[in-house]
């Protein structure tokens, strides 16, 4: 077994002698950008090997310059590890954005997509104040202003307190003897404390999904990421999606309440994880930043959400927010910590997308670029020119597993990815779990698989045995099964599953699946058709979401989930609200922007549109979707 | 008997011909300012007679215009009641200005001793929304942003609003059917209402005294005083004084809590009442003004008041406090009710004296007025030519009765005004109670007429039955006893007490006096010294507070409490420090020069002034005060 590192993660695996770097990668967890399938062919996956270099193979020579291979640059796909190494893998090609950006953001200027400057509403400053006498009475507060005067004269004008600060102010600043630090929030000193504490200053980023809620802890001096914790959104417990939270909601007296609590004690719960594991103490926590989508917005900060799931779908508040730490019922942060909420676009695309959006950087790009975040709702941006559309379009459950006969979410035990090869049916689950249902990733590859393989034809009929091809071999012709509901095909036996019960994908299973990918590919159509673009002019394709994070992005595409457009131009964008919040967390022209770019997105009502129906229609089938 | 009736105040009379009109308006407890005591020699009480026009005397000829004469006006000092009136009084001419203030702030304009204009932070606005639709999904907060900017485009900028309103908006609108109230306080909105509520629009101002609080319920649209109701500050139970109650602050654990708490409970005692009286919603206040004392201010607020009580005797925050409602604990107004607390001047000369400044117009006067608030801490503020200079002064407490062998607060039974005339000693007790005590006021015109009789000497000792003048008469004498401390006075007998014992007047008690008034003196002679000023140069003196109102000016002048100018030259303010709360709460140009001249007043550290001794020592005589 050979030892690999992996810069600048510091990530060490052990390793079969023998194997590529790119499944080393694989291996390690670390993801990057891969056009061309690992063929040789587009020399994208170019990483840099500071120990153990071997020689360089004929494609890295055709591939690589002179220089790059002298100074130990070679491709991922093609060198076979050999001996131990250390390797340095460039941020250029990293798909995972998450790490591009906490370790991008060291110095004052970082990179997503985006440029920004690292400047929050935030600082720290330490001050030693004159001591009073008989003839200097000044008043503490107005002896902090003073000494703030001294120290930096932009501060002051308009600088305002809080009751809760200004009650510590008598005794913390004659127990530290006059060195005070205080933090400062836009024109609001919000806390005082002893002696010298201007390092210690962070904020959370969090990202509240409906199944997932995630909180990324920063250190707001250098936009590191100290910590990330995610969480299961306990509202689940209360129903599954938007729909029937909201439900929820109306039909119990207290049931606005009872989401709120429950939100909030898992947004504590991750805090007092973040602190725990980066040894900070939660009182040096001054900002956080939420996006969430419309439902999860309003119920966390307890907000009637019943006339967002109502025509005409009218929610209480669409701009951004900037409250307290106290304003959020039994939030464990000190009372006056900013909480800055994302601005929503709609009813149904809500700030989890504006951080998108942000995060992405699609509102400053000239392409032509189509954000695609799939879900129960699909929500989905398209931005040309800088100028951007929207609109959300219900796909239904059927990516998340629901409605599917052995569907289930994404987790152990899930299959997740399908292959058919030489007539052999090959397939992975989640965690190399025994087989306990599909899941949405799964479920778009065995049924592109079915297609290419011809077992479903481009109405999305199942073939039966009869009818088959004749090419196809004996195993899989034992998995068609002829039923009054139109058919299932066998995808794992009985012995192979964990309750011992076989798994089936049904005719009703693939009708699902069309309805949900006609649904978001109609949507696309529409805005296309709003801003007057062909599928062919699109750039760039982005999927968002831990379901465009997992999803073979071939099989999408096949299936007309999304345009048919090279492979390389569609790109998993990660957490791309996590990261549009940290941003905002970071930068207050980043968050400008938001709340700019949320009031100027155009938001296409689909139920609205009498030519929705016939581009749903049209996408039902599975063509390879194209410009007339 | 005739039928009397007074304008604006539409007060009516009965009373029996023949009697003075400035009989009648005493009798009506309307307070005019007669500088000539009616002699008829000023021609200050100049009246308009409406009904009943009598014959002009001979003096009226003289001091009035032959137009005056014809249009009704007359002198209340000479005409005589001879057939039923309607009179109006003047505005100029009223001494108690609570009623000048209310009668007066019908319109826009309203007057006390400076003009204001009369336009507050706070506006109510009804809207009627446009309702929503598929083609029009605007959020409801952006709704009503619209409606409000097409109404008026001046609201707009930068408005905002708070978690709380925004909890109402879905609810309220839809049962409003889309006609609703909004109310802006600053750039906020702060609540939602169902129809027009547009008139109801009120708020609270209060003074909360050591002893006394009171509250005033205004209506914010016209500046009409509604109701007020006084209350006894719960904290006397944890201390008399401001010094014992920081005392029990520090020495109790929960102590702070503990007086903040009470404060609270009557602050929503007296809304709760004065809402009942006025037969108003408590929800429709959204405004509050507090003036009191800097340690009143801290002990509301729950700062710590320690450092205000010891050397270099230093307050947590002078500046003006724009808080709402929520941020004080169990407070019962909406949580966003705007509550603003006026700022203070130093740790002892706190915003009730702010209050009492912008009251009485002094800070916008030529002329050199001496405002002076008499209690345990006597507060004094010398204005010239508009410019400012304040000092607090510790005068004791036997103004209040304390420390003085048979003193006692102004209640019921207490001797609180004395005349001796012929040998003959009278006296008058509050409410005509039974004899209990002798009370501040009475304890100054007591001395004030035993110094008159020769009784005691300039030095302040007791004159005893051997060292008396002969003119004196036997009764009197035999009130005068002998003791080994200096003897003692007789000021009643113990048959006509309540208890059965002697009420007596000791040497000590006479020192005690006489500290109190040297102190007060002394800091008057201070900030005289300070502004370049001489006795001779005060125009005017302004007694402020309920000791002030009820004290003999003649005899405090006589004492040397305060410089001996002409006795029309010294006027009782009343309630200055909560005539001056309303005031901020019905013009937010008054809020701000409050804030100015708090900031601009010249405050004098008696403490640390080396001269303080000398002039208090000088002080102590029962001289009449002169420059030298």
């Amino acid at each position: 077994m050979l030892k690999i590192t992996f810069l600048p993660d510091k990530k060490t695996i052990r390793i079969h002698e023998g194997t590529k770097i790119l499944q080393a990668l694989k291996k390690a967890g670390i993801q990057i950008d891969t056009p061309c399938k690992g063929e040789g062919t587009c020399g994208k996956c170019k990483i840099l090997i500071k120990k153990g270099i071997p020689m360089a193979t004929f494609t890295e020579q055709d591939l690589l310059s002179e220089v790059e291979i002298k100074q130990g640059f070679r491709l991922a796909c093609q060198t076979k590890l050999i001996t131990d190494m250390v390797i340095e893998i460039p941020q250029e090609i990293r798909l995972d954005f998450e790490k591009i950006y906490s370790s991008n953001l060291k110095g004052d200027i970082g990179r997503v997509n985006h440029d920004f400057i690292l400047k929050s509403n935030l600082k720290k400053v330490f001050l030693t104040l004159k001591k009073p006498s008989l003839t200097d009475q000044q008043p503490d507060w107005e002896r902090i202003k003073e000494a703030l005067f001294l120290k930096d004269s932009d501060i002051i004008p308009l600088l305002k307190t809080n009751i809760e600060t200004l009650k510590k102010f008598p005794d913390i600043i004659r127990e530290a003897d006059y060195n005070i630090t205080v933090t400062i929030c836009d024109n609001e000193l919000i806390d005082i404390e002893k002696d010298d504490t201007t390092k210690k200053c962070y904020g959370v980023a969090f990202d509240i999904g409906t199944t997932t809620v995630v909180g990324y802890l920063v250190d707001l001096e250098n936009g590191k990421e100290l910590s990330v914790v995610a969480k299961t959104n306990p509202q689940v417990i209360y129903g599954d999606d938007v729909i029937s939270r909201i439900g929820f909601a109306q039909e119990n007296e207290d049931g606005l309440k009872k989401l709120q609590k429950v939100i909030i004690h898992a947004l504590n719960d991750i805090i007092t994880e973040t602190v725990k594991r980066a040894k900070i103490n939660k009182d040096n926590i001054y900002k956080v930043s939420i996006a969430g989508n419309t439902c999860m917005h309003h119920l966390l900060l307890g907000l009637n959400p019943s006339f967002i799931a109502s025509s005409p779908y009218v929610p209480a508040i669409k701009e951004s927010l900037n409250l307290k730490a106290k304003d959020i019922p039994g939030f464990i942060l000190q009372p006056n910590a900013n909480v800055y909420v994302l601005p929503n676009i709609s009813a149904f695309v809500g700030a989890d997308i504006s951080a998108g959006i942000l995060a992405t950087g699609m509102w400053d790009r000239k392409k032509t670029v189509l954000f695609v975040d799939l879900g129960t709702n699909g929500e989905i941006v398209l931005g040309v020119n800088k100028k951007l559309w929207a609109c959300s379009t219900a796909a239904g459950p059927a990516f998340e597993g629901a409605r599917i006969s052995h569907g289930m979410r994404a987790a152990e035990g899930a299959i997740d990815c399908v292959k058919i090869d030489n007539n052999q049916l090959i397939y992975h689950t989640i965690k190399d779990g025994k087989v306990r249902g599909i899941c949405g990733s799964g479920l778009i590859d065995l049924l592109a698989e079915m297609l290419n393989q011809g077992f479903v034809d481009k109405t999305g009929r199942l073939i039966n045995q009869e009818t088959c091809h004749s090419k196809i071999s004996k195993e899989i012709r034992s998995r068609m099964f002829k039923d009054e509901k139109g058919g299932k095909f066998l995808l794992v036996k009985g012995k192979e599953t964990e309750n011992g019960n076989p798994i089936f994908l049904t005719q009703k299973d693939i009708r699902e699946v069309q309805l949900a990918k006609a649904a978001i590919f109609a949507g696309i159509k529409i805005l296309l058709k709003e801003a007057n673009i062909l599928l062919n002019d699109i750039d760039e394709i982005l999927l968002a979401g831990a379901f465009g994070n997992f999803i073979n992005k071939k099989s999408a595409s096949r299936l007309g989930l999304i345009p048919h457009i090279s492979l390389h131009k569609i790109k998993s964008v990660g957490n791309a609200a996590g990261r549009g919040a940290e941003m905002t967390l970071l930068s207050e022209e980043i968050k400008k922007i938001g709340q700019k770019i949320t009031k100027e997105v155009v938001y296409i009502e689909l139920s609205s549109r009498p030519d929705f129906q016939k581009e749903f229609i049209d996408a039902m089938f599975f063509n390879i979707p194209k410009d007339k």
